[in-house]
């Protein structure tokens, strides 16, 4: 059984490099200046460990290998990629294959499901850093962070136990679930502060703000029928899996979205967050005017080429009351 | 109030030119030979009334555009492109306009709603052709179609009535409905044919592996609880505003999946018709084999290169049982 980790991110390059430290068979789909370093070096892995240096198969493309019916697949691409990457694996022959959607959101499921018969949603707890090319860096302990793991709409079956199988022995606690998608739609909630955070930048306290986000998501959820876990900080197994450490010369830059930002990629996930909070408040006919502005304002950084931290509380403030 | 015509090819060609030709104002979205035609010479529609000469202003992208607030916008690109068009659509301003998804699926509406708030799905009865560059045909009479109108996910409201009366002052029977998606759900069953006719050709009979997908496209619905009306050869408007002619000298070259594979375009739209059927299937567990087969045989013939007709009736049935 290989695990394909599809984007060698800051996600897929924590669990590529552990699985492959772990003696696991990982082939990395990755791209740029990662693809490169990964092929020369291998991937560096800077932990409470210290850092480790992983070596594994690395292609830019899905059309490099040559898929075996046992794979297992894990999508850590941006969600708004999604889609073009599903195709790629298509037009590379991926049929039954197990899909592991590792992304924010609860859109990438839905799409995968178009396409094969086989999807599989994870619910992904790692606060990890691309550093550069060829370096990751994870910044909890004991583990590497937790997945829920679940067949879409509904499930357990071998495919999700041999991926928590091996998960657990590249040090991420996994856990199967009946119904992942509670835990995909908790963590959504705890997401739509992504874009706040990102554009007040790291450090900056927008609790506030990220509050009144939070709260609007979960009357539509609510309003919706939508089961939905809490697995934020009271959740108890952040407490024994994932106490935050601080890595000397490194600095955890914050969520996917600011990294999205601050790398200047071009595109946010938002769309696919808080935009999701609007999507279903529009099928359901409940407000969503915060969520709305949150989606826009994400555009908006991403077309006028500004940065993380390129607005004050006091601006994030006016924009959102439009 | 304008009316922006996303996508001038034969559906959007042939309502453009009729818009213009009864006096509206038009601004339409087109690429490559098609915008350079109508930007030189305007577009020709050829229907039972003749041949006539078309003129309205035509931009390659969005972003070419100054949106203002009662613009309605028509999205009459395939599917597979209805992503990046809406997100041109956000960058190029558009934020309250009402966006009319013309296409075929039911995915497209979903799509538009996460990123605008006022959306409406529409069901587009028209067998128009994209004969070349600056020019398209329509092949019934004595209306050029018709198209049923509302909001998603349902109701009825003003830009759906203004849409309507422009359409009908344009010869085109339309008919606002309070919950549309029925129309379309209704329209998506009739698409299923669509690559199966496809693949063997215009004018070969296919009837019989299209009833098939449709039975168990119909299966599946019901069993979703998604209600459909029946468009097809029963709806009686046909026979008043639909009756199929002739025109010397030209050729009705099939469907919209046809007509992308005889132009060699690279991507068809099965995903979002026969995918439809198989992403429903799977969240509610009910088996769709045969729209799972056709799918995957898209997604083939694309990828081989292969034309529309490429494929003998005997192959088909082969094909589609594995």
């Amino acid at each position: 059984m290989r695990i394909i980790v599809y984007g060698v991110g800051a996600i897929g390059g924590v669990v590529a490099a552990a699985l492959a430290l772990a003696g696991r068979e990982v082939v990395g789909i990755a791209r740029g200046g990662m693809l490169d370093a990964i092929r020369k070096d291998g991937l560096s892995l800077r932990s409470s460990r210290g850092a480790e240096q992983a070596t594994f198969e690395c292609v830019g493309r899905p059309s490099e290998i040559e898929f075996r019916p046992d794979d297992l697949i894990m999508l850590t691409m941006k969600g708004q990629d999604t889609g073009a990457a599903l195709h790629a694996l298509r037009d590379a022959g991926v049929r039954e294959q197990a899909i592991f959607c590792c992304q924010n959101g609860t859109e990438n499921e839905r799409q995968a499901l178009r396409l094969f018969p086989n999807v599989h949603g994870v619910t992904v707890m790692m606060p990890a850093t691309y550093i550069q090319p060829g370096r990751v860096a994870i910044f909890v302990e004991p583990r590497f962070g937790m997945f829920d793991i679940g067949r879409y709409p509904g499930g357990i079956d071998d495919a999700d136990r041999a991926f928590a199988e091996a998960l657990e022995a590249a040090n991420v606690a996994a856990f199967p679930m009946e119904d992942v998608m509670t835990s995909k739609f908790g963590k959504l909630i705890l997401n739509l502060g992504n874009i706040v955070q990102a554009a007040a930048g790291t450090g900056v306290d927008t609790s506030a703000i990220s509050k009144r986000a939070r709260e609007e998501g979960r009357a539509v959820l609510d309003g919706a029928g939508i089961a939905y876990l809490d697995i934020g900080d009271n959740d108890p197994r952040r407490d024994e899996y994932m106490r935050s450490v601080k890595l000397e010369g490194e600095t955890y830059v914050g969520g996917s979205t600011t990294q999205s930002l601050t790398r200047g990629t071009g595109t946010v996930e938002t769309d696919y967050l808080n935009g999701e909070i609007s999507l279903i408040g529009r099928l359901h006919g409940i407000p969503t005017p915060i969520n709305d502005r949150l989606t826009v304002l994400s555009a908006e950084l991403v077309g006028g080429g500004k940065g993380a931290g390129s607005m004050s509380l006091e601006e994030l403030e006016a924009y959102i009351q439009g």
